[in-house]
């Protein structure tokens, strides 16, 4: 129970685990447009932390404030705001955290990423666009699916997509309003169907809290699953003029958005899919849109900015890794010219579509996961097999690709290497290694992970060190094996199958002992 | 019979056919450096033409003059110079060509070539950088091989090449002399073995006839098969000295080499071989040496300059045709910049040697070679699977691969295009197309030939035009089948099986009839 300054009295849990959402609620006034007209703030404390923190308005009267407690600690709080006469406070106490909770994803070691608690987290994204607008039933699939993936993060948007094979309208509008009438909508003319926005009527300034409840919904879902949630806030596909709204629409927007989601601690900050192809969005704009996310995000989530063509600055002190969209060749130079974490969430996409960017081989989108890795950097999935009910890249639904598997097995060999992810190691030639980000662990180990991609050699020299032996692994990464081929010392010979896609693990032997 | 002015008789044929090799035979001092002081040069006559041309010393007191006629004409000639006292003229006459003679190639509509005669010539080219200094046996094997094989143009070296799988000595060097003692060669310091030509002797201003008349027996039995010898003049794989001889040595060999090889009919003129990694050769250089050859060669051959890493400026005016080192997707770009025919002799070899460069897979050539054809230029081949006896790239012998087979059917393919090669066509999205370079047999034929790649749509839409029939056919270029699936008109949808290395072609249906 919270005690009411003044009078009236709230309920609110009276303990959350630490990395868990605290939600204080209470009832307001109604008058006048409360999302635009009214403010409800808190201040968290504890020995360990201060924070102030935005709540919103989550209609029907009611407004809440959430808040992420860092610290085992005992907190208390003080609610004030203009959505009442009424001022609040009161206490909880922060308990330890569930099994698989480690807390928000941060940036570490530069180029890699672990959980506040310090587990390591290696990426492994894919991409849904608007799967959280679909049918309970297709969502229910959806979370099923990703339970059995390799996937520990999901690309997904706030607002609807207007696309090839998205053409349907989504389950809810994150404003209050119509929108144009879509039945003559097909295939061939979804593109570009109301690019002014026509026939469309929203009120920007009020939002429709049951869009953004449902996709609180699916952000504790994925929690639960252990996948991070990487919210696409703006994107192109559109014929509903959600990308194309005033400044100040986007700034409440972005607002509300971030007293809504912030306490969640899976949360991403996506600023766009394809920024450069949102056409009325300045750099200036964006610019101004990531300061208003980094002001009311509390507790620094991840952002990124995706491109279609053109790259966006990733020195920006704001941008925590470089979202790209590009094949990963240039990942070793991309870490050089933006030293941070390099993600490569758009690959080209397994399936058979009639667009190149949606109809690659397994083969081929597994290779681009490994070559991302091998050098210093995390792939990106994605599927696009037609189907008239469900295209996983859009809707989710079930997996029909041969990748998942295969980068399944990828993830399995990457949480094998030592801790804290890997570095291009400078070759001779046109070998592609990987050796230990963390200098200790790299010499420790002796750890090597060389990819032959679609090379075939038939055999290769290898040479980490004189004095040293190494053991040795030929690992498949299309069949998924891994053979050792014994250990060595020195210069050493190693033949190969004249197979594609083979990668060479090399680590110091156990206790030296050829 | 020849007619000696002063009194001397020597024989020499009284015909031969048009774009054959007629050639003067006459004895000669021996006195000095025949080489380097002596001289013979022979004016050719007939009603059309007039050239004079520069013999050479051969050996052994011989002189010859070299002539290849492009008229079915009466030919006077008459031979001066210092070699002899004496002076000779003649007359021949000049045949029709035989049937598969069709004269030289040369560039025909900016971007392709053709022969003398007017027949299309499609470059199918591969490499097998000293297959001519091999044993007799292995040459014979290696004629053999091409005359089974899809190639009309092969790339070979007068020097001989040190290199990785090149230790062995060649059959006969260039020079009088000797070499650096190649003993204790291996494959481990094959590399850079004498790099300042230390242990060699040789005599830079006398040739070896021997060498060089065996290299004319290959350039004459290549002519038999119909296969252009794409002589490569300098290389940078070199452990005798023949990379970094002085200016003026290579001016004397270019000048022997062009006397000795202009008049046969199938000669380009390859400057180098990776002209980037010749370290003691600048930009001024192969200037001067293009300028020489260009000289020095009455017929006006092909000439090219092969990068390593860096593009040579092919927009220079002695250059005919670009010559590329690269994978084939910059091929409609490089149209653009350089206005000339693109032919990539080097786009990674199918094998399995330990090198990127010699490891890649069948598919992955044959696509390259699809992916060039269709951006408008010309592919290459080359063969590195590791044999100890030889390996094609560098030795011939047999090929072992999977891929001639399938390029002997894209070049059938190409055969059957509308004449006069084809041209990227401006698709929106990201198809790869091509039609005919002959606006007018564009027009006529509608011929549209569509490569997927690596893609696998289940379906594209077509829409050439409104009003003409258009028969379609799934080309599957791998598995090298041909399926007519119809005729259609307007705008028509084809699916496609879920396979990469799929091609569409498209032409207007006989008749007009659906």
């Amino acid at each position: 129970m919270c005690k009411d300054i003044g009078g009236t009295i709230m309920n609110y849990t009276k303990s959350v685990e630490k990395w868990g959402v605290f939600e204080f609620c209470s009832e307001g006034t109604t008058a006048g447009n409360p999302f635009l007209e009214r403010s409800i703030t808190a201040l968290f404390e504890s020995d360990s932390e201060r924070k102030t923190v935005n709540g919103f308005y989550d209609g029907n009267g009611i407004y809440k404030v959430r808040f992420m407690p860092s610290f085992e600690e005992e907190y208390h709080f003080t609610v004030c705001g203009n959505f009442s006469d009424s001022k609040y406070e009161g206490t909880f106490s922060v308990t330890p955290p569930s099994e698989n909770n480690h807390g928000c994803v941060k940036v570490h070691n530069k180029y890699h990423f672990q959980y506040s608690d310090g587990t390591p987290y290696y990426p492994v994204g894919t991409t849904c666009y608007v799967w959280n607008l679909q049918s309970d039933d297709l969502i229910a699939q959806t979370l099923e699916t990703l339970k059995n993936s390799p996937f520990n993060k999901i690309r997904f948007c706030i607002f609807p997509k207007s696309y090839c094979y998205n053409s349907r309208e989504p389950r809810s509008y994150p404003y209050e309003g119509t929108p144009v009438d879509g039945s003559a909508i097909t295939e061939d003319n979804v593109w570009g169907y109301t690019p002014d926005s026509k026939g469309n009527n929203w009120d920007f300034e009020r939002f429709n809290p049951k869009h953004f409840q449902h996709i609180e919904y699916c952000i504790t879902e994925l929690q639960k699953l252990g996948i991070e949630a990487d919210i696409i806030l703006f994107h192109p596909y559109d014929r509903w003029g959600f990308s194309t709204m005033t400044p100040e629409q986007n700034e409440l927007y972005l607002k509300y958005t971030a007293a809504r989601f912030s306490a969640f601690r899976n949360v991403w900050w996506a600023f766009a899919n394809e920024y450069d192809l949102i056409k009325n969005k300045s750099i200036e704009d964006w610019e101004r849109y990531a300061q208003i996310i980094v002001e009311s995000d509390p507790y620094d989530h991840l952002r990124s900015i995706h491109n279609g063509n053109q790259f966006y600055d990733h020195t920006k002190s704001w941008i925590t890794h470089c979202s790209i969209q590009r094949s990963p060749e240039g990942t070793s130079e991309w870490r050089k010219s933006y030293g941070k974490p390099i993600v490569i969430d758009e690959m080209l996409y397994e399936g058979n579509i009639q667009y190149a960017w949606g109809n690659i081989s397994p083969q081929e989108l597994v290779r681009r996961f490994w070559e991302a890795l091998c050098r210093g950097g995390y792939g990106g999935h994605g599927e696009t097999y037609i189907d008239d009910k469900a295209v996983w890249w859009s809707h989710g639904g079930e997996l029909k690709g041969d990748s998942p598997e295969r980068i399944a097995f990828m993830r399995k060999i990457l949480e094998e290497a030592p801790n804290g992810g890997l570095r291009p190691k400078n070759m001779e030639w046109d070998e592609l290694c990987v050796v230990p980000e963390d200098e200790n662990l790299a010499d420790e180990t002796g750890y090597h992970l060389f990819y032959n991609g679609i090379s075939r050699p038939g055999f290769r020299y290898y040479h980490i060190d004189d004095n040293n032996i190494y053991t040795v692994d030929i690992i498949d990464t299309w069949n998924m094996t891994v053979e050792n081929v014994g250990s060595f010392k020195g210069r050493f010979r190693i033949d190969l199958p004249t197979r594609e896609y083979l990668a060479v693990r090399i680590k110091k032997a156990e206790d030296g002992i050829e």
